[in-house]
C-alpha cells in the first residue's frame, strides 16, 4: 500500500474541510443563503488583498480571468509589454495575439527573470504602452518576478496598466494590490487557495476601473461591468460554481484564520527547506529568482527527469516535471496551499530514496538534516 | 424538522452518487488516472448524444459554451436569427449584439412558441441568414421549440447553422443532433446532467466544423480549435473542472444505465403528472408547448407567487418564480434529472396544502389523485 501525495503545482491538495464542503448536497444560488455566503466570501477575498475594492469572480478556470483582464480593460491596437518567462507568459502574450492587441515580446530564459534596463528602455521606446503583463510567479519556471520596479515603471506612464497574474502567489505571499501598485490582478482556485480548479478571482483598481468604459473588445462570459453590478449584491450575472464558492469559504476561513503574515512565513519555510535540501544533495536550482509557491530544480546529469518521477510515484509522491526544452530536465515541487514542514521532509526524504536507486551517489539524509536544521532555525517564529 | 427539497430548474438534486465523487481528494489532470476517466465521459457524452463527433467540455457554466458558439463558428456582420421567445432567447441576442452579429431578434410573447409561417417569412426575405439560435427548451417559460421545423429550414439556406442551447433539454429529451439536424448543440452541468454548475458541454457537426477556419471574431478560453486537439487525446487546453469531470463520469453512467429511451419516457411521465395535476387544480399552465425539464403554472388570481413560493419553502419545498414581467405571477417547477415520480407526488401535495391556506378553494388531493392516475397508465411501461 501507498499512499498518493499530491506535490503538483495546481492542483494541490485539498484539507478535509473543503472535501466536506464539496461533497453536500447543493444549494440554489438564487436564496439568501447562497447570498450570505457569497457576500461573507467576497469580503473575505478583499481580506486576502487588502482592499475595499470589487473582487469578482468567475466560473471558469485562471486562463478565463487571465482573459477577462483583456477584453475588459484593453482595446484593439493597444501596445502592451508582456514579461514573457514561461510557458504563462507565453499565454499572455498568446491571449494579446488572439484580441489584436500590438504585444511586446519581451522574451526571458526559462528560469531567469527580467532585466530592469531592458524594461525600462522598452518602456522609454514605447511610451504609449497601455498594458505591463506579468506572472508575478510563473509556474512553469517556479520564478517570482519582482512587481515594485513594474508598478513604478507602469506609474510613470501617461495610461500603463499593471496586469498580474497572481495564480500562484496569492495565497502564498501577501499580494495586496493597492500597496504594490497593480491595476489588475488574477488567481485561480485549484492553487493556494485549496480548491478544485473552476474558479477564478479578479480584483481591478479604480485608474482599470475607468477603462471599462473604453474598451472596444467584445466579452460577454468575462464581462467586468455584468458581473460587477451583481457580485455586489451577492448575486452573479450567469450562474456561479456554486459548490466551488461553497468550499472557497471554507478555505478561506482557514487562510485568515492562519493570518496572512503566518501564511506569507509558512510558505518560505516550506520553499526554503525544499531549496536548500535540494542544494545539500548537490541539485541545481533552475530559477536564479524562485518562488516560495514551487521549486524547479534539475536532476543530475544522466538521470531523466520524467523517470524519476515516475520512481517518485512508485512511492507515493507526484511532483511535475519540465514543459517544452525542459522536459525531462527538471522536476517541480509544489509547497503552496495545503502543505506543512512534515510534507517536506516526506518529498525530500522520497527524493534523496531514488537519487540512490537511480545510481546517483547521494548521502541519505543528508538534505532531510539541511530542512530540519532551517525549520528549527525558525520554529521559534512559527510555534 | 423539514427537508429542503429542490423543484429548481437548475441546480436540481444530485444524485448521493455525484456528491460522492464531489466529496473526494483532487487528482492532477495530466496523469494517465485523468485522462481515462476524460476519455470514457467523452465517450458517454457521445453516446448521450449518439453520434462519434467530438464532444468538447468547457470549465465554465451554459453561458460560457453559448458564446463558444458564436466566437468559433460565425464572424463579424453575419446575420442570425434569433428565436426569442423568454429570458435565454435574450441571452442569445445579447451574445449575438456583443460580437457584432447583424441579429434578427423574432420576439415571440412568454409561453409561446415561434409560428412556421413567420419563420419562414423571415428566412425568404434573409437568404444570407448564417445561423438560427434557438433555445430547444426555453428555461424561463417552460417552453419546448421544435427543432426538426428549423433544421430544415436551415438546410434549405446556403450556409446557415442551426444553433441550439439545449441547456434544459439534453438529459431529458433524447436530442440526436445528427438525426435532428442540428449543427451546434450545447449543455450544462447543473441541469438534466445532475452535477453543480461549472461544466458546459458542446457538439458540432461537420458542416460546422468548416466554419471554424472562417470565424474572424477573437478567442482564445473558448476556443474550439485549441480544445478539439487537446480533448481528442484526454486532455484540455487550460486546466479542466477536474472534480466536475469526474463526477460527471458518474451521472453519465447512471443516465446510460437507465437507457435514454427509459429516461426520456421518465421524464415525459414526470411533466405530464404535474401538469394534469395542476390543471386538475383549476391552474392554468404558462406554456402552449410546454418542455418535459419544468412546468411553469400561474398561481389564482389574488394569490401573489412569490408569496406563494415563500409558504412552500416553509414546509420544505423550493420552485422558481417567474422572471420580468411574469416575477409574482408563476411558480415553475422542475423535473429534470434526480427526481422520481413519488417527488411530484410531494410538490403536487405541497401545492395543494399551500393554495388551501391561503384562501383558494381546493379540493385537497384531487392533483394527487390524477398524477396517481397519470402513473399508473404508464406503470406497465416503466416498471
Amino acid at each position: 500500500m501507498v499512499k498518493e501525495r499530491l506535490f503538483t503545482p495546481g492542483p494541490v491538495p485539498l484539507p478535509p474541510q473543503v472535501i466536506r464542503a464539496l461533497g453536500q448536497q447543493i444549494i440554489h444560488h438564487r436564496t439568501p443563503e447562497f447570498t450570505n455566503i457569497f457576500l461573507q466570501t467576497r469580503k473575505n477575498l478583499q481580506k486576502l488583498l487588502n482592499t475595499s475594492r470589487d473582487v469578482l469572480t468567475f466560473a471558469s478556470s485562471g486562463t478565463g480571468a487571465m482573459e477577462a483582464c483583456i477584453v475588459n480593460f484593453l482595446s484593439r491596437g493597444d501596445r502592451v509589454l508582456v514579461i514573457n518567462a514561461g510557458k504563462f507568459g507565453e499565454r499572455w502574450r498568446d491571449l494579446g495575439l488572439s484580441y489584436g492587441l500590438d504585444v511586446i515580446d519581451y522574451q526571458i530564459e526559462w528560469g531567469k527573470t527580467y532585466d530592469k534596463e531592458r524594461v525600462k528602455e522598452i518602456l522609454t521606446d514605447n511610451p504609449d504602452t497601455k498594458g505591463i503583463l506579468v506572472q508575478h510567479s510563473e509556474t512553469s519556471t517556479t520564478t517570482l518576478h519582482d512587481l515594485k520596479f513594474l508598478a513604478e515603471m507602469s506609474n510613470s506612464l501617461e495610461d500603463c496598466l499593471l496586469i498580474v497574474d497572481g495564480i500562484t502567489s496569492v495565497g502564498v505571499y501577501r499580494v495586496f494590490p493597492e500597496e504594490i501598485g497593480i491595476d489588475l490582478l488574477i488567481t485561480g482556485s485549484q492553487k493556494a487557495l485549496m480548491l478544485p480548479p473552476g474558479l477564478s478571482v479578479l480584483y481591478y483598481s479604480e485608474k482599470a476601473q475607468r477603462r471599462l468604459d473604453k474598451s472596444d473588445l467584445p466579452k460577454y462570459y468575462f464581462s467586468v461591468k455584468a458581473e460587477s453590478k451583481k457580485q455586489a449584491k451577492g448575486q452573479t450575472a450567469y450562474t456561479p460554481a456554486i459548490n466551488l464558492i461553497v468550499a472557497l469559504s471554507e478555505s478561506l476561513k482557514m487562510i485568515l484564520d492562519e493570518g496572512l503574515e503566518n501564511l506569507e512565513k509558512r510558505h518560505e519555510i516550506l520553499a526554503q527547506m525544499t531549496r536548500e535540501a535540494m542544494k545539500e544533495l548537490g541539485l541545481r536550482l533552475l530559477s536564479e529568482s524562485p518562488s516560495n509557491s514551487a521549486t524547479g530544480v534539475f536532476t543530475p546529469e544522466g538521470i531523466d527527469a520524467d523517470l524519476f518521477r515516475k520512481e517518485l510515484q512508485k512511492i507515493g509522491v507526484r511532483v511535475a516535471g519540465g514543459q517544452d526544452h525542459l522536459k525531462g530536465k527538471i522536476i517541480r515541487i509544489a509547497h503552496m496551499g495545503y502543505f506543512d514542514y512534515l510534507d517536506m521532509i516526506e518529498v525530500i526524504s522520497a527524493i534523496e530514496i531514488i537519487l540512490h536507486k537511480m545510481g546517483y551517489k547521494v548521502e541519505l539524509g543528508k538534505g532531510v538534516k539541511r530542512a530540519q536544521e532551517i525549520l528549527i532555525n525558525n520554529l521559534q517564529g512559527v510555534t
